[in-house]
This record gives structure tokens, C-alpha cells and sequence, in this order.
């Protein structure tokens, strides 16, 4: 898996969820994780969690964007266990950074005390595997209590790269894992 | 998914990573994640991971086990996945019972200082994906550095309940997700 | 496998064999079956069975409808087996209000007499498996003969509510008995 | 799918039920159904369905013994359906031969009265599904109390053509229901 | 599957590339794979690779075109290994209709010298797999410096129907050799 | 893909065709594809062609044997597409070094004239799929009428080097090509 930083920032509206936008952004060929900084502001046509689509809106106006396409592996139920590992990994980036860190994860979602630090969602699209996810880097704008990496002191660009690192050394162990491990039978009765 | 603690101490010795070892010895139909405590001593020819076999071993006279077998969704790649987010929510389960925690997840493995906490392997069987997790309780007959949650002042049933009862959450949670996300198209250009 | 009855009536015009339609409109989230009471009335772009796009169209002013949406085990192989099995599942329950009922299923259809008794579909989204399966409560409407349950002295409300606790029931059999069997290997010579 | 009846009598002993075991006995090469008469006397280390491990046995003097391969879309989900397509269409076929018939199918055992006609097992190999169905032809060893084909006065041999028939064709008309149908997308909202 | 050559003359647009395309224009039901003879002008919004849509356009005044859609393992992966398959056999065609011939295949593309002498792609719907490859028949049309059947004085029907009943003939051993083969085990160390 | 030449002689006795020798036998973890020479002597229990069982036997004293073990995308449908493929890719091979050769593909047979070139197996373990290809080298030790390299001056390593890295290239554009493919929809009538 190919990861990088893009340094141009954008709006996230939701259509970045969708199949070989990373393709067509970087020109990255393949299963691929990128972040880049900007405003979030989903459209309602692109809202892809149906538990969304009557909420208070899907906005905040400086978030760090994870957008991860992945070809190979496409089935949903992956993709949200990679979308539950990956929310997993960003908080333990986040405490190798601040290591008293009180903050939680529940399900896709991290929280440091009542305020939401992040927004995530897996789907598919019929070629591959998308997960968005995003952590507040600053305050403004959004239509619930809201945590940011300001309030923790954490660079959202450092935050960013350790993560994309960490996520590209944990798919390379991923893969390896796979391919050492011997099949089992059944159980002698 | 369902979860339950087993009280009878059990040596753990790799026959127990086999299909339907869980209904055998529970009774449970389905896909399930049990723990129960005991020593730890794999037989080499019960090794899955090839890397180990040719290793120290793999021994310990005090872990909490956990063995989860799934029937549905049984692939290699979703099982590694599982088995990382298995170690990920150990961690938190573990932070939250010991807030000022230093410890960190490597892959499938954690460590508390130079010390190994855990061990673990995911694999397949013909009709079911297995995961191993165990985490030392005490010291002792391990070939390698560990720690073990003695060090830390935590209970590993207590650990193993909060736990078991965190991953059955989880699953649910996974299973929601799943059927209330809408599928995307291509990024329009 | 939920299954319910919805109260309401509805027309069925095929917008409702599409993903999450189950969710929107009942709130159930998971692999689903409900079933309505209402005319038939598919829309020529709602048809999903080429074979019926040239056809006399499909339509009747009342019918007992079930749409079953799977979002496990989503192939359209499995879609049509279970689609099968729903149809003949029904004859069953048939046969089992009325012992001395004459009827045949062919394939996805059933007949009493030379006169049609039930339409079907079963297809995929990109994020699930879904069924429509219906049944003539009354005459009137329909552009082919048809038999009705009107016909055999049923009431639709109870030949419903009946098939959906028997698929109910057969389903959860099916998903034990997937977890209890053993693979096979190769015949020894 | 090919649908043959070895005129050649057999005892069933469960070793039937492996990989490429049609192929040895008949030559017939791809997904196949076939058919043959003989005692039933499956060997306990070849019982397949955990459930049966601890019970009375499976035997019976006298069957009619159908063995299913398929080396297309293996799922054992997909196995499970299959083999519950059989079992409803053996009741099916059963009653086409005899109208009055009064018997009913329980998941994939049929019954007459209280008297068991039928066992089955749907597993997989690592390159195939596999199904055994069997129906009582006549009394006589088994250890349960049972109903046969005799008490129908139906001929074993003119059913199982009949049931093999009628197999052949609704695989045929899945197939081509597969290849007919369009995909649906999401429900407008 | 089913091969066929169309004898009427059609433009390849794009549009052909879609599902079911194959059941409208000829009534097939099933896995295909038809040829026909015409020009090539393939619409923007058609273009499924997207290496091509900044490039030079897909045109040419004739070709022989081929469509093969299967309903059966329906990966994008095999769909991919399909295509090369079916790339390499039309080179042993041509080969065999002119031992003297030389020309390489590159992946998908078929070379003779510096003229490209085909195009092709594979894609997935949502119930199939497409594949459409061409062969240049005469000059003309074309952006990009090609080759032709007229400059190796082949005739494109004969190709078509040689190349249509290889496909065929390795497509059915294909299904055999699946149907014939043991899975493996463990390597012994 | 890794693609290695193994300098050591080896006879293949078909125990290579097993999950994980490649990884035992040089390290390399993941998709491979090995060559080395050396004889060739299938132990009839290792054989995994049933059409081969009761034949001549397995055997050559010279071949150029190539082991390829996939675990990503381990179907055997795709397993018999990758050999299909690796045996045209082969005569491609050897014709680009003897441009006059005149030889054929026969499905995963290569000839040259009536001499068998080549033999060759795709089949699956519970993790991965596995292919067997071997060209004869020199003639002598073979049951049946074999032509080998030597008859056509080409040398066995160089031939493997070469195909080893024709493979490499096209399993990477492969894999590229799936990842820049659209989806395609249905076709509007």
C-alpha cells in the first residue's frame, strides 16, 4: 500500500469517496492511503452511512483527510475491519505522541472526553474498497461537540505522516502474516 | 458473535487453534471468541506461523486465552484483520483499566518495555477463520522476555471479561455498519 | 434473519427491490424479510428480470408481497437458491393450511392449475442480495390467468405471517448447520 | 449438471462423501448428481455433521442414495441451500407421484408422520460442495424410528429418476436465471 | 460458453461493453464470447480505462471486434487473466494461419513491428465480467500508427471463427481441468 | 510477483507442489514463482491430476521446472487462467528466441511436433494456489514421446531467466491494469 501526503489543501465533500479518485489525484496506480488538510463539508447526495443522512450534517473547517482505496480484498466486511484498525492505529499514534492522552475509540469513532475527534465511514464501490477518515485539526464549524489536535498540541502534519507510516508498515505485516502461516484441520474427537 | 469466559484451566497446546474446538468444548454453535487461563505450551507440529518454527518455542505457564473461530466471512486477509483489531482492543481494554499504561501494539504483538505481552496467529481451516490471542498473566517458563499483566496490577479475569465483552460489542457494531452504508460510483471527471 | 409484517399497504412498482429499502422504510437493520399487502404495479424501468421487459408487464391489484434483503453471503448464485427455496418453502406452508391443495412450483413459480399464483425476482445490489416474492391475494389486475389465494378459501395476512415464521425458522437452521459440519477431504483410491 | 443412476448397488458408508468420488465411480467429470440404491452404514470417522457424533448411528438397510458434487461456487452457505432445494423438491416430487401424500420437510430431513424418511448432510472439500441425501426404500436397520418409500407404495427407482430429472432442470433454469437478471442500485430517498 | 460471429456489420462504441449486451443483441443466454466485424469509435464517456481517456481516442474504420461476457467467476483479477488468455491464443491463431508471422504480444496489446495490431479491456458490472478485444482489420481511422489482418493477407472472418472456436475449446478444457485436479496440503518439514 | 532462479539442482517429485515450500525452501515471502532444473519423478501420491493416476507416470531426467504459489486471489478457476497463461507466455517465450520455431499450445501443453515439450498443474491448498510447469531439458527418462530445448538449441537457463522475468512483467501489469479499469453498467435498451 502506497501512502502519502498531499500538500494542497482541499475540500472534503464526500466525492473523494469514490472509486480511483486517488488515481486521478496523485496518478498513484493501486491500493493506496492518502491524507491532505482542509475544510469538510459533505454534500447530501454523497453522504454514504445511512444513519447520517438525517443527522445534523456531516461539516468541520480544518480537518486531516485519510482517503484509502484498496483494489485487492474488496468485501465490505474488510473493509470496515481495516476502517476499525485504521481508527484503532490513529489513537495509538496519537498516544506514542502524547503519551497522557485520555482519549477513547468507539467503533470508528475516537472521542477525548465528550467532544468527537473524528468522522470515518467504509464502503464499496464495484472495482474496490473506501474508507474516509478524518480527525479535527482545529475548532469551527461543525454541528456537534467537537475535540481537535489543537486542544492536544499535536501537529496535524506529523500526526498525519507518523499515521500514514504506521499504516503502510502494519499492511506490509498484514500481507506477510498471510503468506506464513499453515491451515489447520479439525479438531481430533 | 458470542463470547464467553470458561472457568476449567486449560493448557494451551495448539489443538485447540482446529475447527470446531470451541463447539466441542462449549457446546456454542456459531462464531464465538472464548478465554479462558492456563500454561501455554504449543506442540511443533500444532505451529501454524512458519516463522516460529524453527524459533525458542512458544511456552508460558500463566496466560489468558483467547480462541475465536468464525464461519462466516472466513478469509485469510479478514482474519489477519480481526486478529489486529483482537490485539488493538486488548490494548485499549488494558489503558482503561490502567490509564497511565506505557505499552505499545506491534502487528499482533504487544509490548509493556522490552517485554513481550502477548502472542498470536491467525489462520484458516476449510470451513472457519482461528484466532489465538494470549496474554501472560504471571511469570514464568516463557523462552523469551515477557510481561505479564501481573506487572501492571491487573486481574486477568477481569481483563478477559472486559474484553470478551468489548469484542462481542465491536462485531455488532462491525455487522451494523455493514448494511447501512450505501456503495459509491466513479469519481466523475 | 429478521422477518415482519408490515401493516401498511403499499403498491409495489419494484422501487422496493433496491438496497436499504427494508431499512428506510422499517428501520430493521440486517439480513431482513418483510412482508405488505398491496397492488402490483412494476414500473418497465424497475424490471430487473430481462426476460419480462418484452413482456405483458407485471402487474395485479392485490397481492401478498415479501422482499428480503441479505447482506451476508451476497452472491447472486446464492440469491437465486434462496429465492428457490422461498418459493418452495411457501407451497409448503400452502399445503400445510390447506392438506388437499393440487399445486406445483416451476422454478420461482407456482401454479394451481394452469393459473399463476406468484411472481418473483431475485437479484444483487453492490452491497447485498434481494428477493421479491409475491403471491395473488384477490383477482383483478393481472395480464396473464392467474389463481389467487382467494381461490384456495387462505387468508393472505396468515399464509404471511406463517411463511415468514417458517423462513424464519429455516434460515437460523441453516446458519447452525453451517457451523457444525466437518470438511471433507479426498476419496481415497 | 449431470444427473445419472448407477444401476451398480452400494452401501453408503460416508466415504462417498469426498472429493472426486463420482469421478472415480463413474467418470463423469464437472458438477454432477447421481443416484444409487443400498444400505446406508456410514462409518463413524466419516460422519460429517458434529451433531451426529454422539448419537445412535446412521444406518439403514435399504436407501435410495443421491451424492451431489459441485465444483462451481463451493460456498457452504450456497451448499446449504442446495441441499435444502433437494430435500424440498424430493417432498415435491413425492407428491407429484402420490397427490395424497401427507409428509413434511424439516429443514433438510423429511418426515411422514412421525416417521423420519430421510438424512443429509451438505459439506465442502477444499474444491468442491458436497451433498449426501438419502431416502428410506424399504424398513429395516435403522435406529430410529423411520417411514420408507414402501409405505408410499412408491418405486425407489422411478423416484429417484424422477427426483434427478427435476434436479437437472432447476439447476439448468438457475443458471440461466443468474445470466437474466440486471442489478439493482439504491432506493431513491 | 457460447461462441458466435454477428454477420452484421456493427460500430463498436463503448456502449457494447455493458451488461447483458450480448442477451439483447442475440439472444444468448450465458457465458459468450461473439465477434463482429466493424468500425471502432469509442465515446468518451464509454471509456473504461482510464489510462485512456487523456490519450489520442479509440477509432479505427475496421476492425474485428470481440465481446465475451462471463456470469461465472466474475473477479476483476480473472477477468484480467481472461483477457491476456484470449490476447495470447489470437496470436496462435495468427501464427497458425502464418508460421512466417512476427509479432508479440504485450499483455494485453498485439504487435506487428512498430504497428499496433489490437486493443483491448476488461472490466466487471455488477453480475458479470466484459471483456472486448480488436483486431485491426484494414487501415484507416486509427490515432496511432497500427497493424492490420490486410497486411499479413488474413482474412478476418477466418480469423474470427479460428480464434472463436480455440476460445471455446480451452474455456471447456478449463472447466474440466477444474473438475479434475486435488487440492494439496502442507509442505512436510 | 518475485520471480528467482534456484541454482541448486532439485528433482521434482511433486512433494514441491505444497503450501509454503517455496518460503522453505529460499525465504522468499509472498506471491513467487521459482525455477530450477533437475529430474523429474512424481511419487503417485503426490500426484495431483486425476487423469493422470492411472497413466504412464510423471517422469523425465532433464526438465526446467517452475513452482508458482499465489496467495492473494487463490481461486482455481483463476489458479488454471495464471497456467494457461504461463504456458503461452512460455512459447512466447521460446519463440523469441527461435523465431523459426514451429510449436504449439494445446491447452497447459506445449508441443513440437508430436513430442511433448512440457507438462504442467494448477491446483489449490487451503492457502494459496500452486502451479507446477516443467519443459524438458534434454531427452531421456519420459514414458511418453517427448521433444526438449536441446532439440531446439535453446539453453535451459536462459529460457528460464527469460520467462521468470516475462512473468514478473505481465503479473505487474496485471495487477496495475486492475486498478485503472471502471466499472461498467447495463446496457440501455
Amino acid at each position: 500500500m502506497i501512502c502519502r501526503w498531499i500538500d494542497r489543501s482541499m475540500t472534503y465533500d464526500g466525492s473523494q469517496l469514490s472509486a480511483h479518485w486517488i488515481l486521478s489525484e496523485t496518478g498513484i496506480v493501486g491500493d493506496a492511503l492518502v491524507a491532505f488538510r482542509g475544510p469538510c463539508k459533505v454534500r447530501r447526495d454523497e453522504i454514504a452511512d445511512l444513519a447520517d443522512i438525517d443527522g445534523p450534517g456531516i461539516a468541520a473547517d480544518d480537518m486531516v483527510h485519510f482517503v484509502w482505496e484498496a483494489f485487492s480484498d474488496t468485501g465490505l466486511m474488510l473493509g470496515v475491519h481495516r476502517q476499525r484498525l485504521l481508527s484503532a492505529t490513529a489513537l495509538e499514534v496519537l498516544r506514542g505522541m502524547r503519551p497522557d492522552l485520555i482519549a477513547r475509540r468507539d467503533g470508528d469513532d475516537l472521542f477525548v472526553g465528550d467532544g468527537k475527534l473524528s468522522i470515518s465511514i467504509a464502503t464499496v464501490t464495484p472495482v474496490s474498497c473506501l474508507i474516509h477518515f478524518a480527525v479535527n485539526a482545529t475548532h469551527g464549524g461543525a454541528p456537534v461537540r467537537i475535540a481537535a489536535l489543537s486542544d492536544l498540541r499535536v501537529d496535524p502534519r506529523a500526526f498525519a505522516e507518523s499515521l500514514l507510516a504506521q499504516m503502510a508498515s502494519e499492511q506490509a505485516s498484514i500481507a506477510e502474516a498471510r503468506c506464513k502461516v499453515r491451515a489447520k484441520g479439525e479438531w481430533a474427537r
